[in-house]
């Protein structure tokens, strides 16, 4: 399928101390630009005085050439001590799937991407086992076994690192990768969503249906969050939840659970890919 | 409990044909005269070529005396052919809730009220049954009782417009109110919103729990909408549902009803006393 | 994956008219043989006077030889009038899925059917369309290409029918099948399941997800029943809904209502499968 | 409102080591003894080897008269090593409210109580403070105010039992109460149900929705469950969550919450009233 965009946009994200014209400033420098905003979204958190925003303008009739832009905006978003992004709706980003031997986010995502859901291509695999090479194969994707021991991790994390750079990779997606970015990798690559399999902070680390058994919970859920050094403490982009009774047994609880893993990561990954989440402290705003 | 609002703020919704400026015009007067936006949201139905906006701001530090804002503002809505109101967020909306003979949403509400959870005064009570006015008593609220019969009807719309009158009334409530209101009502008070005890547009009109349950559905919904002429045929505002199962009889359907009525009603006046709530066409707009 | 089951169970799902000692009757049955329960639910229509039953049991130790089983059981239902079915779990039933163009409901159940989540096996998939044919032979599943002309449709029908009982089909799945079928059809092969883009019964027929649009509605859903003459009208397995705002336009509908339609129909056939579904009039009781 | 039973109804909830024949001999039992059963549910936990059963039959033509059912039953009951309790479903249970200032959650209660959706009925409140006195007033229920002090609390549990022995209670409901149940409270009166403002294990202990906005998740719950000594680690019988979003401050969470609390605990009082809930280990089994 082709996925073309008919109509590229310019979206700015936008992170700056609350003050009185922000708002006034942005729109300014799209209207003097002749830009059309077609979605604008602002969010203060007035506790932390702490303005964010997200505005996207129609780049047809816009009259500041494309590599003008940043420059341009930035003579604004100084003044305000801004920290901001600006994408063109019609670059995609590339996007590596990080997997271990579990297919459903990564063929979920996978399907995606045909489908045009999502604003990204999917420029390569790695994973530590070999198991899902032929469904890299099948979506002719390359794909990269880099097999985990205690030995090799740095060098392991260093062949990694070389990969996405090699394909220019924006975003990492662990999907269903069962193992742990060290902080010295994160340093490096900071784009990295994860999947869990619970409802954050529930059920952190190993196990989480086994435990959400144990506990006799009535709700499990899954959460997908960008990774930080702290396992599973990473800002949270999406959450969702499915009902469960004591006649579910813990194979029942891990089959609804792939279903909401990979509805859950879809849906961040897209949130992403369209420049709609913007992390503060530990906290996302998800303009959606 | 005194509900008394700290710092009250002024509120704009505005829907207007799309064009460019619209965001940098709006900002610009609110940052002209000193305002500090807290929230901003706006949406362009790219099909229909209509840009509608909610924006707030602060009025300490506005320079503009209450009075002056709605005739400034309209130097700059009029040159857009904008439909706009203006709000102030301190000033309580009086609101007229009617009802039959169910109590479940008239005491969810007045529950709410008096929890300063609505941003709203309940001025009078409505009912063509003396049923509930031990309630009014109660909470110490005007309890009118218009009887309707197949001759008075006239009588009594043209009674009940006087009382909405008399007490200043901005919006009417039909809070398991079980009459039709006529067009003629509609006319000179049009600001009605109304719960139906189904998942709209399924189940329109009468018995719709029996109706659901004859069906076989496995799940049911409620719907508080905007009243029109045309008999659950108005604006949504809210919706929510909830699973059933084969062991559910059409009591237990009711009993699970008026627990989705009695919130999607709360939410939907809550959302309409906070101005966040736009219609255009047959649809609303929800700023929430 | 190899899907083998272990521990094959006996089940008969009944329902007959109300009376005293019905439970005791098929227990004692299956007791008296040596046979031990895994599960039973009962469920009584007092309205309709109608007993509804499922048992599973073990055939581990279960005196009976299968053969013997059904006629054996029938000695007892006889009696009571009872319409009744037996199935061994570890006979998985053949299923045709049958498809237009879109592939995700296709591609759902494959992956499913691959990863041991359903107790079935997709026998063949028919379809009126050539597109997915590609999707077939990746899986290594029979692709017929039975195209529908204003003229062919009873030889398509009766070409589907010899093929159906060819391959021993069981279950028919239209899986997003964009034709009805003929009562004709339905008079020889009833056990079809349908995925419905809606939350029945509201927007049945052509169109949904336009008329959700249209409509205004906050949430859409989906709806996944059993075929029978009257179009959207046969006993429903299973519904879901998911939120909307007016930030959606109709291509975000449809974009949210093929995961509800994957995730709905996918538990309605995995239901049918486990034989928790049966029908009275025109509903459901699902035993899950 | 008049909320008598017209088909009164026994109960049996029971829990044994499984083995063949035990539904058998439980519907043997009633039918033997002429019951019609209305509704059966039988739930075999397999990797703990237990069978649990809830069983409910028509007391109209049952020849056993009310007070011979217990030991009749016990002598089929004992060789099952069998614990069960037997119940009519037209003996209202006492409850007893216990609050500390919120009244959310005990108005909700009296008002279903008011509308005969609880099979139950509130003998008294007993509150550590003063405030919620006038709604008790209001509806008739004696109001016992027993203040806690870092001395009084042996005094102070030893005159609620006191009390709840004098009302002769059957389940008392933490309807928000803000303090902690001793162990030695708990030995002498185990039935107990409390609300927990967050999604269990989420959120266990104190300030549950402060701690939720800090971590930023993105949908909050509410859990009811069985008191033990480890606190908020009693078996859970129902839980519910909500989505928040950014927008939504703590005060937000609060709000949004109460409307969860209520409906949840409401929900499992509803249940435990009507004999749904066995607990074995830390788990519930809810026969709903």
């Amino acid at each position: 399928m082709d996925c073309t965009i008919s109509s590229p946009t310019a979206i700015v994200l936008l992170c700056c101390p609350d003050q009185r014209g922000l708002v006034a400033k942005l729109a300014n420098f799209i209207y003097a630009n002749g830009g059309n905003i077609i979605a604008a979204d602002h969010h203060t958190d007035t506790a932390a005085g702490v303005f964010i925003s997200r505005i996207e303008w129609d780049l047809a009739g816009f009259n500041l050439p494309r590599d003008i832009i940043a420059p341009a905006f930035d003579s604004i978003a100084q003044p305000l001590q801004a920290q901001w992004q600006l994408h063109f709706s019609d670059t995609p980003q590339k996007v590596a799937l990080w997997v271990t031997k579990q297919d459903h986010c990564l063929l979920d995502l996978l399907w995606r991407q045909q489908s045009c859901e999502l604003l990204g291509e999917v420029a390569l695999i790695i994973s530590n086992h070999q198991l899902l090479e032929p469904i890299a194969q099948q979506f002719n994707i390359p794909y990269y076994h880099l097999p985990i021991t205690p030995q090799n991790l740095q060098e392991q994390e260093a062949r990694s690192l070389e990969l996405l750079q090699e394909y220019g990779v924006h975003l990492v997606v662990l999907a269903k990768y069962m193992q742990i970015l060290t902080p010295r990798f994160l340093a490096k690559f900071p784009a990295v969503i994860n999947i869990h399999h619970s409802f954050l902070p529930a059920f952190a680390g190993a196990n989480p249906y086994q435990r959400a058994y144990t506990r006799g919970v009535k709700i499990i859920g899954a959460t997908a969050h960008y990774v930080t050094e702290d396992l599973d403490e990473g800002p949270i982009i999406e959450q969702d939840v499915v009902r469960v009774t004591h006649r579910d047994r813990v194979e029942d609880l891990i089959r609804k659970g792939k279903d909401l893993e990979r509805m859950v990561l879809a849906r961040a990954v897209r949130l992403h890919l369209e420049h709609r989440v913007l992390t503060y402290g530990n906290r996302t705003v998800v303009f959606s």
